[in-house]
C-alpha cells in the first residue's frame, strides 16, 4: 500500500469531491493534468471514502495527495458540514483516508483548492492579493492575501455566499435572509428572472422555459440575452449589479489586485462580465482615487478544485513550507 | 538633523494624525508609552507636515518613525483621500516627511496602525487571524490573516465602513446607499435613535437631547439605556444587530479567531457587547457547526493608532522584516 504513496513519486494527486461526481487528476510539474479519473459520488461516509481510495488506486503511482470537498472543512480535515453530500456530517476525511491509504492526505474546502490553483497556475499568477468567487448553484470562494493562501482560524475562510447584502431580502437555505448567493449565483439569476417573468418583464425568457415562469432557469435568460431580448439583457444587468455589490464589499475589506470569477456561472461570462465591471466601478468606495482590481474569468474550468487539491497535497509534503 | 533620527536610538516614535488632533508617542520595548505630545491638526499640507515634524522634535531622540493617517494611504505613503483633513488630497506624506527629517518615515492608514497595535500588544495578542473594526463617527478597520498584518494590494485593506449591507438603505457620504457605517457607527446609532424618536418610540432619549428629535446623538441613547429606558434599550439592540451583520459578513469571508471593536463607540461597550454577540450568533453561517470568534473591546484606547504607527515604523527599520 505504501508503495504507491507519497515520497516515492513526485507527481501529486488531487481529488475534487462534489455532490454528484468525484474527479481525480495527477499533475505534471508545470501544473498540466497528466492523468484523470472520474466516478459518481455515492451516499454514505464509507462509500465516499472508498470511492476516493479507488480513484487514488486508478491514478497511482503519485506523490502528495490532496482532496477538496464542498463544505466547512476544518484545518484537521474534518467535514463539519457538507450540504451536497449524504451521511458525512462530522466525518474525519483526512484521518479516514490516511487510515485506508497509509500516508498523509491533505483535505481542504473545494473553493480554497480552486483558489490556490487559479493563483499558482491559472488566472491569478503573479498576484499577491487575489480573491476567487466561485459562482455556481451557491457561492464559495477563497482568499490570497499578502502573498499567501488564507485558510482562516478554523479553515473556513472564503464563505462569501452567506454575506448578507439585504437583510430584508429573500430567505436563504442557511436560515437567514438576503445572503449574497440568493442574488449572485446561478440560483440567484434564475430567481431574478422568475421575478421579472411574474412581473410580465420576461416574455421571451418564459417562452424558452416552455411557457411557465416557475420553470425559468439561468440558461433561459442567457439564451434570450444572446438573441438580444431586452428584458433578458435587463435581468443580466441586475444580476451583474448584485455580483458587483458582493465583490465591492470584499474589495473594501481586502483591496485585492485581482478578482477571479469561477464556478459554473463563469460559462456565461461574455454576457455578465461587462455589467459586473461597470457596476463595480459605480459601487466601489472612492472609485476615482484608486486602481480597481482586475475582474477576470477563471482559467482552469471544472478541474480547478482537483488541480489545487493536488498542489496543496504536494506542498504539505515538504516540511519547509 | 539626522542625529535624532532612526538607527541612533531604539525607541520608536508613532504619530496618529486625526481630523482635530495629532498625537505622538514614544514606545518602550514592552509597548508602553514613555513620552507623548499632542497638538491641534492645522489645515493645509505644509502646516500638517510641519506639525508632525514639530511633534517629532518634541519627542526626539527616537528610533523608527511611523505615522497613521485617517484616509486612503497608498503603500508608498501617499494620501489619496482624507475626508477629515483639509488640503491634503494626493499629498506624498512619507516623501514630504523624509525630505524634512532626513530619515525614512513609514505612513499607513490609522486603523491599520491600530490593528497592528491591538494585535501585538493589545486585545488580540497571540491570535493569528484577527479583525479590528474601529466604530467611530464612521467605520475603519484592519485585517490580520495567516499571522500577518494585511495591507492589500494598494494599502487600502480594512475599509469596512463602506460594505453595502442594504442597497435600498439611507444615502452615505460616499455617494452610495446602505453602507455599514450608516448603521453601525456613532453616526449610525444617532440615526437609528432619531428614526425611533420620529416614530414616537424614544421619548426619554428626546428628553435628554433637549426635546428635539433632530438633536439626538449616540450619548443620549446611552444615557437613557443606562437609566433602563426600554425604548433606548431597543435602539441599542437594533444597533447591535447592524454591528453584527457586518461582523458576520467579515467572518464568513475571513474566519477570524478574534474580532476587536475599537474606535469611540468602544466606550459604550457595556451596553452594546451583549446585543452584538447575541445577534452575531444568530446571523453567522452554520453557527452550530463552528467555534465563534471572540468579540472583545480594544485595550489601547485612543492611543492605539499612534502606538501601532510607532511599532510599524520600528519594524520597517529592520531590512529583514
Amino acid at each position: 500500500m505504501t508503495g504507491s504513496g507519497p515520497r516515492d513519486h513526485g507527481e501529486p494527486l488531487g481529488i475534487d469531491l462534489g455532490g454528484t461526481k468525484c474527479l481525480g487528476v495527477v499533475l505534471g510539474a508545470d501544473g498540466s493534468v497528466l492523468r484523470e479519473s472520474r466516478r459518481s459520488t455515492p451516499a454514505g461516509a464509507d462509500a465516499i471514502l472508498d470511492t476516493i481510495v479507488s480513484i487514488a488506486s486508478d491514478l497511482a503511482p503519485y506523490g502528495g495527495f490532496g482532496v477538496g470537498v464542498a463544505g466547512l472543512v476544518t484545518r484537521a480535515g474534518v467535514l463539519n458540514a457538507a450540504p451536497n453530500l449524504t451521511g458525512v456530517a462530522g466525518l474525519a476525511v483526512a484521518d479516514g483516508l490516511t487510515a485506508r491509504l497509509g500516508h498523509r492526505v491533505v483535505v481542504e474546502n473545494d473553493a480554497t483548492c480552486a483558489t490556490y490553483a487559479e493563483w499558482r497556475v491559472g488566472a491569478g499568477v503573479d498576484t499577491g492579493d487575489m480573491l476567487l468567487a466561485a459562482l455556481g448553484t451557491g457561492i464559495g470562494g477563497g482568499v490570497v492575501a499578502g502573498g499567501r493562501l488564507q485558510h482562516g482560524h478554523q479553515g473556513f475562510a472564503g464563505e462569501f455566499g452567506h454575506m448578507v447584502v439585504d437583510p430584508g431580502g429573500p430567505p436563504c437555505v442557511c436560515g437567514r435572509r438576503g445572503c449574497w448567493e440568493r442574488y449572485a449565483s446561478g440560483a440567484g439569476l434564475a430567481r431574478l428572472a422568475r421575478e421579472a417573468a411574474l412581473g410580465g418583464r420576461a416574455a421571451r425568457v418564459v417562452d424558452l422555459a416552455g411557457g411557465d415562469p416557475e420553470s425559468v432557469r439561468g440558461e433561459h435568460v442567457q439564451s434570450a440575452a444572446r438573441e438580444g431580448d431586452p428584458d433578458a439583457v435587463a435581468v443580466i444587468d441586475e444580476f451583474g449589479r448584485w455580483v458587483a455589490v458582493g465583490l465591492v464589499n470584499l474589495t473594501n475589506a481586502l483591496d485585492p489586485e485581482m478578482i477571479v470569477l469561477g464556478g459554473g456561472m463563469a460559462d456565461g461570462a461574455d454576457l455578465y462580465l461587462g455589467p459586473i465591471r461597470r457596476w463595480f466601478g459605480e459601487l466601489l468606495y472612492s472609485p476615482q482615487l484608486r486602481a480597481h482590481p482586475r475582474i477576470e474569468i477563471a482559467r482552469l474550468g471544472s478541474r480547478a478544485g482537483a488541480i489545487g487539491a493536488a498542489m496543496l497535497g504536494a506542498q504539505r509534503l515538504d516540511p519547509a513550507t
